[in-house]
């Protein structure tokens, strides 16, 4: 056997289903040996540390257009150096076709605008926005052969949102080309009668962006998501999904066989709706307006059941920063109207360790469950399984080093993204990623991006949905 | 106490409370006397006999246009006398609006087409087919201030589908005015991208319609319209339910207090989708053809248990008739796809035997519940009580006077209905009403209509689902 | 027509089903006519009243043996006389068996007790307590002949508890002889473990009645009851449900098509596990001690919610009365612990103006559910419909006359029971029954008992549960 | 870093989380490397094979006395011979008190019986029968902290039944104490009531054991365990269940929160009610005699939903042999009632394979779910992990090399336990344990057990279901 480049050694090695003392061997990018005494070119010393598999955030939105013209608060370089930083080595950001556009020409936008330029691995999932006739009949075979194996369809948002008709022709090319289909689902004709009932009465403060966007509304969709998944007989995944009503959906529909998949996010275990109403019902509550917006105690109670016994397969950031300035959500249209508010907050860096604290420091999951809901579960049901997501012989040397007893709260000023505010400030966290490494590399150390933008393009496989 | 007009003597009286041997005197058309050794100027003897109040059909077309030129089987002439030898006295047919139509133009047009033909008396729910400003704003409080105290929205058929956006501004209109919405809940994307592939694979027979209208599209669509309905707080009845699937959303939605009302009808408990088969998978099948289609023996089991166990309050015909010839249901088109095939069989003539038999006879729902189902609960549930559905001191008197020993099956050549078959041809039947009374006016006799058309038009009061 | 011997007149009639103005003739302590404008003998004015059928109790406890020595407050005089006050004609008290006694020997020696002192006819339920060879197999077959034609076992107290091979046993004579059994359903080595537990700690206080009768034991017995039923294929009653998760149990039975029906009572939407605090957690509390024992906000919402929605068929008082003196709750003993504390509180004078006012008044159930629950399904399920239960032709004229509009709160003074106090004292009620009649003849008016003791023992049919 | 005394070369590695080539190299009998191109003392090449954690049999009766006087097929040697040749590497049997008895003398005994004779390492649970004072304050504390960390109870059997109150005295000491309980959850008294209904009416062979059997009764005991873990606030383990009843009390429990855990075995996926017929009705269905019994084909599906969804947290043989002649289930008494057959059936040396072929080879279930099931989860469970139930390093050198592809029928010709037949015979199996290693040594090859008996007993920590 030939040297080993690099070695983790003395720590505490974590998978979705193990822990274990173990030095950690690499070679070439990838993991080598795991065991006892091990030696090589280099070593970083991991005692008292975890070390587990790299980050996975599967739903992170950069450099994306707005139809208003505000500007994403992240591109590729500060995106990626964010999640580097939070543990991750992995974002599965959009490419988000805009109607008119060429679904690959979409594409290739998207790798101009992230080549050269990621801290982590990234893979495209695609929004599908015009599912023309080309688009299915053509572009979608083709992109799923070339390792794209996911889309995105939305149920609301003007400018995203495909009518039944169309996620039904969207799900029987998913089922054929045995592609996995994300659904935003919230009810687009709901949320459009809510917020016109609460603008006549004089209601558009920021808060009034979680009551437009009522569970029922949410609920229903995810009901009618899953009907037309069931119809088609094509696996889904509900993503973002934030409390109690649309949860029972998930668990009935799987009670009876069906493969429904589901993600949530850090917003709806560390946030509610009261966040939006800011400082005094001002505009300060838009730093929370995202979509679905966080619910309540009772919601958040469920999330935590979900993501204890296995209604949710992962767990994401939904990362979609806008600055509370005039480039993002502070404009003289979203101070008019909640409606005009870009639906979005950043969450790359920081989703791990809340989880992490609020989650296995507080003994409400294992850190086992910890690691499979993010990382080890988005490889499998995204398609880059075996080579990310677990610590096993010949995977990528993708690893987070994690101090559990570290203890410090979020602070904005010592977050490395694109954004002017965190919606976490404050929050007190014990456990932190200390280390980050891709394919061996250090990527990030103590809460710092370090070194050059080395990730890739992943090419994906068939999501494990499909077995 | 002056003289009575009539007497109903020597028969059992049955409300949807009670059952007891007693006479029923009859004043000016209206109930004055129940009790023992009652005296009038006239008699009808009604030993052996029950006497019920008069069926009350919620849900019948009759001269409905259709959009492609295919002819309705009934009028108001036809329709409303097979309703009375069916033991019915009081029929709720629909003013259809037609795109483009002033509704309150489309409800005089309907009045022209009723006034002076109806044996029974009948009452026009309102359907919605294009909610404009001034039919949202205008008409539709004018007609319910009116007494047309009921709405029914479609959710499929291409001309008369409503989007959401649409049955939420609707069911708005309906909270504020407090009318009463049925909803036709099926999903019109999902069945129209079934069809298609039926069709691409060939399977344009009359069968198909039943595989392209599957039971997860209506489960889908009741799903959504609660959901619309809770959001706006709301009554509201979902009717013609056709199987276990979407009674279960039901029955998830009152378990939860909401205010959700259920129809059925005759063809869910005695068809079933294999009767689309025809006689070899032929167009015979087309006699069968209606929307929601006949589900299966475990449908059939779960809507007994649903007429039992209260989960639906009324039992209605949807009778919608069109005949098996060139006028109606047997086109080129129609032949060409089930898609063309029109949608609708008929029934109003049999809906009450049929229960009767299958319910009361063979010991399923008793026969108080059978009253209920029938009559009672239609009057309560449209405006329409205590004028109608029960055997009331000053109620009209309405009284159906059935013979349940009578056993005899249904054959097309003794029904008065329009159409050229019956989908129940053959059924064996023991227990038939034997003589209708209208406000104490003999309107059928052995199932044969006699007498001129003395049935009005009837201003409804506001539903008792707002109590 | 020979003449009426009374007349009721100008009231508002309400049955199960309906509400109308008109007369009541009454003949031979029956009903003979219902009408406009009837004359007779004697005249009761019911202007500006409601007339309905005379209440009927069906689990009354009255002069029952206590195993300690205590007395019950109520013999068949006084509780008889406080349910006519309450607006009751009929009620249906136990014949109790003593363990080694011959059931029918019990049923002989209730009769007695009862034998000329009833103010309301009376009916008694059979409490089997020693279920042998000789009861199973000849005295209860015997008795269901002679028309007792319920049972009631109980799954707790020591003197009383059966266990499961008895309760089978018990169920497979019901089947047989078609017995309608009444299941007390809670947990006895669930509430002993509990109840020492809390000696154990010093909590003997009144209020730990609450706790050691937990809601999960009677849930638990609630299941094990049905399974049982289901298991014999028998139907049963579980009687006196207390909350929200037994009621689970049973709405869960029955959407299983399973013959399982439900009784609630007062203390169950008008009492909490907070009125066993007492003043200040003192012995005062022991006025509310009952079980099962009130529960909590919730499972008042859910028993409304049942109330309303048919999940229960029947509302009973299950008046067990004690005095709060020393024959009664209060003796060094159940001073000692709470377990000692006579089990029971006094109910049959409130139960209909509880649920009138807070029901009817408050807009939570109809006039229709209201008779249903508190009258005709009491009859139906327990066999003496049409006799009793309704105002039909035919039916005995026990009827109760009810001024909606008159308010007073509940005061023990006032009230016609033997106990010292009511657990109601106080409570606002609006809508009294102010004239009972017992087959014609009056047995209370404005809340006073009048007349000699009239009431008789009736002898029962099959119960409808077997229909 | 020292040498590896084996290499297990060439295979690919499987974890409840992973699976990937690599070798594992061994030192001092447990897992010291895993790494490619390792090389050792020894080697054993696994080219084409997988390598799994050892199976860990938590559900093995051996050696238990009977009241009858049969004898339990398969003592300390023979049973864990036959459980080495099927893959296993630790089972945990039964040290069962006989009422009456110490537990203490109970498991020394047990010790005794199995010391020196053990092929596989072994764990003794504590079948509590007599929970007297002494049981459970002295010796139950005591043997936990010894190790003996779970308890079984049974509800049903007449020498093992306990009652409720004793039922809720161990679970008090199991929460004091943190051991985990085990429940053999059917209704006593129902399963006695219809035995001797069916012996009243003649059916006496053994099919009838299955009716006697009825799967409410096993609800209703599963419901009632339950409620009292509920109760007392601690975990449980209901052990094999059988069908989709008692599966449905366990989802409805966890989806509230409920700490329940669960078991299935093969006999509930490779049998049906049916095998009990025999060839005709005749004593050859005592084969297939357990308890609970195989139900039918819908609660197979509903068994594999269960284990696919993780309802199930672990898979286990419930081994309990007896052989089919006049040592064990073919005596006079046997013939005579099916009540007297000796329940149980051997299994432990087919589980694995019955699992791994028609789970993982039919597509049902993955093989990571195959490890966790049959090796991980109960040794997590049971207080066994990290040292027993992975492969990581550190643990024992537990293995079961696999060959997926091997082709081969059940025979009992070449099964190595002590009984005279399998209920599995002819059974087509793909995927069979080809050889197994215990903390580095083979203790079987090819389907044949080798070497000394180098099983121990394993002192356990206290089960993760208490984290």
């Amino acid at each position: 056997m030939s040297g080993l480049d690099l070695v983790i050694g003395g720590g505490t090695v974590v998978t979705a289903a193990d822990s274990y003392a173990a030095d950690i061997g690499i070679r070439d990018g990838r993991i080598a040996q795991i065991g006892q005494g091990l030696t090589g070119a280099d070593r970083i010393d991991a005692t008292g540390l975890l070390v587990l598999p790299g980050g996975i955030d599967a739903h992170v939105h950069l450099d994306q257009p707005t139809s208003d013209g505000t500007t994403m608060a992240d591109g590729f370089a500060s995106g990626t150096r964010s999640a580097a930083a939070g543990g991750n080595t992995t974002v599965l950001p959009f490419a988000l076709q805009i109607r008119g556009q060429s679904l690959r020409a979409c594409v290739e936008d998207y790798h101009r605008k992230a080549e050269g330029y990621c801290h982590t691995d990234v893979s495209f999932h695609l929004i599908v926005s015009d599912p023309t006739p080309q688009v299915l009949g053509q572009e979608l075979p083709a992109l799923v052969r070339d390792g794209y194996t996911s889309f995105k369809v939305f149920m609301t948002y003007d400018d995203l949102v495909l009518n039944d008709a169309q996620i039904l022709d969207v799900f029987e090319v998913a089922r054929r080309e045995r592609a996995l289909v994300m659904v935003h689902a919230e009810g687009h004709d709901a949320i459009r009668h809510l917020t016109r009932r609460l603008e006549a009465e004089g209601r558009t403060a920021p808060y009034y962006h979680g009551q437009a966007h009522a569970q029922i509304a949410e609920r229903e969709a995810t009901h009618r998501a899953i009907s037309h998944a069931q119809l088609i007989d094509v696996p889904v995944v509900i993503v973002h999904v934030s409390g109690r009503d649309p949860m029972e959906q998930i668990q009935w529909a799987r009670a009876r066989g069906l493969k429904v998949h589901a993600e949530t996010c850090p917003q709806y275990i560390a946030l509610t709706a009261d966040d939006l109403r800011g400082l005094n019902m001002d505009f300060d509550g838009a730093k929370y307006v995202c979509s679905p917006p966080p619910r309540d105690a009772d919601s958040q109670a469920a999330i935590w059941q979900g993501l204890r016994d296995g209604t949710f397969d992962i767990f994401s950031s939904d990362h979609c920063p806008f600055r509370i300035d005039a480039t993002g959500k502070d404009t003289p249209r979203a101070r008019s109207s909640f409606k005009y508010v870009p639906n979005g907050i950043p969450g790359v860096e920081t989703r791990l360790p809340i989880l992490f604290s609020e989650g296995v420091g507080k003994g409400r999951i294992s850190l086992q469950r910890f690691v499979a809901l993010t990382s080890t579960n988005p490889a499998r049901l995204y398609g880059l399984y075996p080579q990310k997501g677990s610590i096993a012989i010949g995977a990528d040397a993708d690893l987070a080093l994690w101090d559990p007893t570290l203890t410090r709260p979020i602070r904005q000023a010592q977050l490395n993204h694109g954004c002017d505010y965190t919606p976490y400030e404050g929050m007190e966290i014990t456990g932190w990623p200390v280390r980050t490494l891709l394919r061996g590399r250090t990527i990030a150390q103590d809460g710092v991006p370090v070194g050059d933008p080395t990730g890739g393009h992943l090419s994906r496989g068939t999501s494990e949905a499909f077995a």
